[in-house]
């Protein structure tokens, strides 16, 4: 039997136990229904082990049997599923002009997705995290009335986020140094439930990473099509965020020397000639959709201007692409937000002007597609997050309900 | 004990004997010289079969025994260290304008290190193979005079390297669809002999990585500083290739819209606005050292426009890195190549400027500096590379000498 090799430490007993529990969840989950003697032979764990775990995990409900096979050799074996029908996994997302909140389940179906306006760019920081509690709170109400414990929350911001997860710094918001981890937990007077503080571009492409249709690709970029742009990294399957947590900072990559000024102050950033704020005029969060709404009608009718001006950004949005396509060859760049329903028009002028640019043929073999996950997908990938976190062994005790 | 989680198949026996071997090899580099009991307290292996490898591995000579402790607890043990001595893994660098080829033992020890001018740009592929093989040979002659056989070999390329190891295209080289290694292995007439091909700079990155002053940093980027300009990129500790291979394309980024032409075809790329050839003219591949030793002069002697073109090629390189600190939140950035004269005055001038363009604060904690692996920095990584393979359990059976 190998052992991990990447670190020849003694195991210590409980943190083998957990990893061992970590190992029949994610086995059951990739291959459910499955017996225990299925776990044991692809573990390579003995039976009385694999007994002992699958008791476990039934007693937490995370597992449970589902009846005897019928079309095996041998003795019928009772099957095992997953449970995790008392638990929810939450993710949010705080931004310029909205908020978020996603609750899956074990299995990552989608118990609910809300979104309400929110002036992120004008509220301060205190006003956001009681907004964001309040929501919290309504969620976790509605998987309390739906007897599911929370197994962890996980907030999307637009900014950079440190190893510890303090908010360093979100322009587009205001922030600087707020603790919103510590803040929530505060504001939720819950000492127990694990909060998490996420860039928001890196939870998206972790939700799509686990649960897009091009789920499991590698090497994948998504770009947030927000007022602000930035980019989440997957490579070789994991996300990449860099010595500090500050990686996918595409948004403010000078584009054009001679483009329109930046609310950061520098010229020409990609946020400044193919963010969203590009095509949309308005400061009032309510009305930012509306507009999108408008432009993508105005388009489908013909408007040159407006087809001119989503041609020129689709190409300023190709130019930023391909810088991802040349230094890092993904197999997909992901547009996410309001990119999405801009697609038809930015898509064509994105990857002919990223095809030009990037030295491999054929874009290196990258495809550039749209989002699908809505919206929601960086509060999906908080979600995922908690998931991530059970994955790794930080599994519920006995549930409460 | 905890099985590999990430692959749950049953083990296959070779596969496991090999990987125990590579794993006691490993430690022994870690941690020689130290005792077979050393060896199973940390890897978790039980004392049977800890002198069943180390037997395996000093047959194979590749450890080798060197007396008996005096300063321990209990009865004096036999302690191990690396041997060795009958191998050598040799890497080799082919460019525009030189051959270079490193060969060192398995602790890293470099045995040679030979440079020679070559017309990289202007040689047929047909005559580079050649050529590399006619240096090959010799380094494996000199190897063979000093009673060590060859482990394998990997050569450095600067061009797209897909994942099968063929030259897709070197652009500067003129080559496009070689299969060097093919070529290599007929050219040498010994078809045991293991031969990789690589990119350049990602060889180089594995060099400073393995050997360099901040080997074993987790986040690192190298960039080379020939004629071509590329990035090898290592996160998380292990170098990431990107879908097809083809990662760390920087050298055709687009820096100035107004800028030069490339030779690529396209404007203002980062290769045309900072690459060695803005500040030598000659194309003459034996005359571009002595051009850049006679522009450290005129630099050191003061000379104004000298001053000047170096500030303004280091700002236009700081716009080319604040790409890789702003997307890969690296712990530093090394120059290479030609990069390393001339670092007193291209060095402050791009930190300023990728200090101005990286959105966290401090270039977000990354520090820019100069290669101290000298022109071998490819080659030497393609040692590091078969070196590597060695690590991975790809070891050699019993030496013929």
């Amino acid at each position: 039997m190998i052992t991990s090799s990447a670190d020849p430490r003694p195991a210590d007993f409980t943190d083998v136990r957990a990893a061992n529990l970590a190992v029949v969840l994610r086995f059951v989950r990739d291959n459910a229904p499955c017996s225990r003697a299925d776990i044991a032979a692809s573990t390579g764990l003995n039976k009385a082990t694999v007994s002992s775990l699958v008791a476990d995990l039934i007693d937490r409900r995370l597992l449970r049997e589902v009846g005897l096979t019928e079309h095996r050799v041998g003795r019928p074996a009772t099957m095992l599923v997953l449970d995790g029908s008392p638990y929810a996994s939450i993710g949010l997302e705080i931004n310029v002009d909205y908020l978020t909140a996603v609750a899956v389940d074990l299995s990552g179906e989608r118990l609910l997705s809300w979104r309400r306006s929110f002036p992120g760019a004008t509220a301060t920081p205190a006003q956001a995290v009681s907004a964001i509690a309040a929501l919290t709170r309504r969620v976790i109400s509605r998987m309390t009335r739906d007897r599911r414990q929370a197994l962890g929350v996980a907030v999307a911001v637009p900014g950079l986020i440190d190893t510890g997860g303090t908010v360093v710094v979100a322009p587009n918001l205001g922030w600087r140094g707020v603790d919103l981890a510590g803040d929530l937990a505060k504001a939720l007077h819950d000492p127990g439930l694990p909060i998490q503080v996420e860039n928001d571009a890196n939870l998206a492409v972790l939700a799509e990473h686990r649960f897009g249709p091009l789920g499991g690709t590698p090497n994948l970029v998504y770009l947030t099509g927000e007022v602000g742009v930035g980019a989440g990294v997957i490579l070789d399957g994991r996300l990449r965020r860099g010595g500090q947590g500050f990686g996918g900072e595409i948004g403010h990559i000078e584009i054009d020397p001679e483009g329109p000024a930046c609310r950061c102050g520098r010229t020409g950033c990609l946020e400044a000639v193919a963010g969203i704020g590009v095509l949309v005029s308005s400061t009032d969060p309510a009305k930012v959709e509306p507009e999108i709404e408008e432009v993508v009608r105005r388009a489908k009718a013909g408007d040159r201007p407006t087809l001119d001006r989503l041609a020129r950004v689709g190409r300023d949005l190709g130019k930023g692409i391909a810088i991802a396509t040349n230094l890092l060859n993904p197999e997909a760049v992901i547009l996410g937000g309001y990119y999405v329903p801009l697609a038809p028009w930015l898509l064509p002028a994105a990857a002919a002007e990223a095809g030009d640019r990037t030295i491999a043929a054929d874009l290196g073999g990258c495809r550039i597609v749209a989002s699908t996950l809505g919206y929601g997908a960086a509060a999906l990938g908080g979600a995922a997050r908690v998931l991530d976190s059970v994955d790794s062994g930080r599994l519920p005790s006995r549930p409460t309900s």
